[in-house]
């Protein structure tokens, strides 16, 4: 019998390879934080010796959720202020408390709360914009998350970097700290093509080129952001995007919720990944991606949640539920975007857009072990006919039970092992009360009551 | 010191009332099963000697949900068959299903599950159509639930009634039984303008004056419906129902996702109330209920999660915010619904809609104390600036901690008092395996994997 770490038995196995299976009672065969084999759990019994074994007999054992776009240090302005005109939400409360307040010490605060919510869902993986990249990329090693970080590039100070240079420079720097860490992948993040001069444009792009990195950017989220670059270049933002040579598969392209046929010419050529966040899109009233002809023309198109202040979540099972449903109302075909589709948008996909699906994003062995278990055996998932259909449709990220990455369990049966959840919600309650005493919300308050 | 039943101690009370108010370290004083006061902790401790006193000092308490349009016993299908055409997806799996299983036991069963899942997510009151009436009011009664049953009428024979004598006879009946109930309260539910003739809708109608009850119907659900209708009658069935006298304040016009300009004639003069059902539209591909344009027309609009094997849950929180984003992308406006518009279209409008609110709907003095406590003191809605934002747009249905319907806890620290969990698990596996191997599910599992 040959030894190993840990056989993990479960009543399903979702695969999430691209010729998806699910596998009853099997068992996952964990060696060195690799997934070594799935074999019927009869069979692993008399294969394997393991250290660990356990099973998890009313549960669906599946890759982790990638997250491909969050702003997760916005969580601490979750529910600061919802239900208003975009300009209103950014002038009056987003950017008077990011400015105030964003340093490293609140980034680190806000990636641990963060991290604590993603896992607590299934997520394993993350794709994030914002600042202060060190402190976000520190939290994710010692928690034990993948982390892909964007080394954030626009043409406003901000508490991270006042000038051009010193964005640039910060990129350069923080690529050289995490270019071979074991779990942090330094991405670049140029904002928008409204916030981004074409010349930093071009500048971004050389970059990626030079140190070989995916670029995330977003584009086309609403019809206002398309209007306004008409205007001032004559030109789509994607065209920009495309006349500097910039969208290529190694383009992370986020919301695309306004898509024409010179857009389709562009994206047809160029096979960028689309991130699709549909609760954000919804939301802010931005539009929806139109994913149903976006995976026809063969792109891939992965699932992110965007930042919690403007969803207000990180849950990836909501977010499948809300594309899922956005896709068959907006196609007028309830076929679109079915449960088992979406899944991959929420786990294989994301490991392509991210240029890592080699690594994680499926449960195949030779992968990394990042995968996560969830109880269907609840009141709300029975009776159960297929796994995938409950999953999607009717289950709750509570029902997420376990989660590891690289074999290292970061919760097990609802605990979080490598986060401390009483400190997390007393940090969160007092960066709430000092954030609350310093901008309007108790205008807001009045407003709402 | 006046002595009551209960005074319950919240962080939050939310009332719901027409003038909503958010009020903070206050107590609800029970009596009776009914709202006596509610007032400032430390004042409710001087006033009143009570039998049972609690503390919720993380929690928001509010009214309980009121589910405007369910199918509750459709809870053993959830699941059965997904992302598939209405046609296909009827004739191959629900309604062999229903043909096959739908009986007295089935619908016993199905609503002791429907209704632990109710109570789980903090609803407290129904408004459901289905077939055997009287096992659904019965279980009601027994749980302890406000439960508004349709008297199912439809020109087709199923396992309930055969003709439409049959079906009048069992509606008769079972109004007689239940007219003095101090749960259940009948209603009248011919199913659509597409099943009932409009002789038996007037029959219908005529019932409904004789006893003064409220007519639900399913109406203008898709706009092959709207077409079908103008095909066969040259009329739309909004105005088939007008023509009859049916649309009044009385009428519950469940989906109404087509509204044209002949309809909003119609509806500003006769003033019906309509129930947004958005998960199942979307899901369905239904289109979406312009719900802001008939709330500026002055229509109660109340909110419903339809069946759960459309849905496929009964969660009126997650229906809630579903809601909410979906008013705002179909309007183009990020302001559109509210959290607190949609608040109370899951309470009060509810209450409304159903002709209770005068009884419950809001936490106010002298209503029965239907209400429930949810916990904001978890990860996923801190940090909390606003308690209402934060239920709408960051909570899940596990957060609701306890549940009480005219003062009778039904619900205590997430543990059902009036079902036994465990068992309903066992009948829920018991009928999915039975249903199972009848229908084409083993097909459908091949398919998705």
């Amino acid at each position: 019998m040959q030894q190993i770490d840990q056989l993990i038995h479960a009543k399903w196995i979702i695969t999430c390879e691209d010729k998806n299976k699910v596998l009853e009672n099997h068992a996952l065969a964990i060696k060195d934080g690799k997934i070594l084999a799935i074999l019927p759990s009869a069979e692993a019994n008399t294969a394997y010796q393991a250290k660990q074994q356990e099973h998890f007999s009313t549960h669906a054992v599946m890759p982790g959720f990638i997250n491909s776009h969050t702003h997760i240090s916005m969580n601490l302005f979750r529910g600061l202020a919802d239900d208003m005109e975009l300009m209103d939400w950014l002038t009056t409360y987003i950017w008077p408390a990011e400015g105030k307040w964003v340093s490293q010490d609140y980034v680190t605060d806000a990636s641990q709360l963060a991290m604590a919510e993603m896992i607590r869902c299934g997520t394993v993986c993350f794709n994030d914009m914002y600042f202060f990249l060190g402190a976000t990329a520190q939290v994710a090693e010692t928690v034990g998350m993948r982390a892909h970080i964007g080394m954030t590039v626009i043409d406003v100070p901000t508490a991270w970097a006042k000038t051009t240079e010193e964005y640039f420079a910060k990129a350069i720097d923080f690529y050289q700290q995490y270019k071979n860490s074991p779990l942090v992948t330094p991405t670049l993040a140029p904002h928008s093509t409204y916030t981004v001069s074409q010349e930093n444009l071009a500048r971004v792009k050389a970059l990626a080129d030079e140190y070989k990195l995916k670029i995330n950017i977003h584009l086309q989220e609403s019809a206002a952001e398309v209007q306004g670059s008409l205007q001032k270049y004559k030109k789509r933002p994607l065209q920009i995007l495309d006349e500097i040579g910039m969208v290529t598969p190694d383009l992370i392209a986020v919301h695309m919720t306004q898509i024409n046929d010179q857009d389709k010419e562009i994206l047809q050529r160029t096979k960028p990944t689309i991130v699709h966040c549909p609760e954000s899109n919804m939301k802010l009233a931005s539009g929806a991606c139109p994913v149903d002809d976006l995976v026809k023309m063969g792109l891939n198109v992965a699932l992110g949640t965007d930042g919690a202040a403007s969803n207000n979540d990180l849950d990836m099972i909501g977010e499948m539920r809300t594309a899922s449903f956005l896709s068959k109302l907006t196609t007028n075909d309830p076929v679109a975007l079915p449960a088992e589709q979406v899944l991959k948008m929420a786990t294989l996909h994301g490991a392509k857009a991210l240029g890592i699906d080699q690594v994680t994003g499926s449960l195949t062995p030779g992968k990394s072990a990042d995968f996560i278990a969830i109880d269907l055996a609840q009141m709300e998932t029975q009776p159960l006919y297929h796994p995938i259909s409950q999953i999607v449709y009717a289950s709750s990220r509570q029902q997420v039970t376990d989660v590891w990455v690289k074999g290292q369990r970061l919760l097990k049966n609802r605990q979080l092992l490598t986060l401390d959840e009483k400190e997390l919600l007393k940090k969160a309650q007092s960066w709430s009360s000092k954030i609350q005493g310093t901008t309007s919300v108790d205008q807001k308050l009045v407003r709402s009551s």
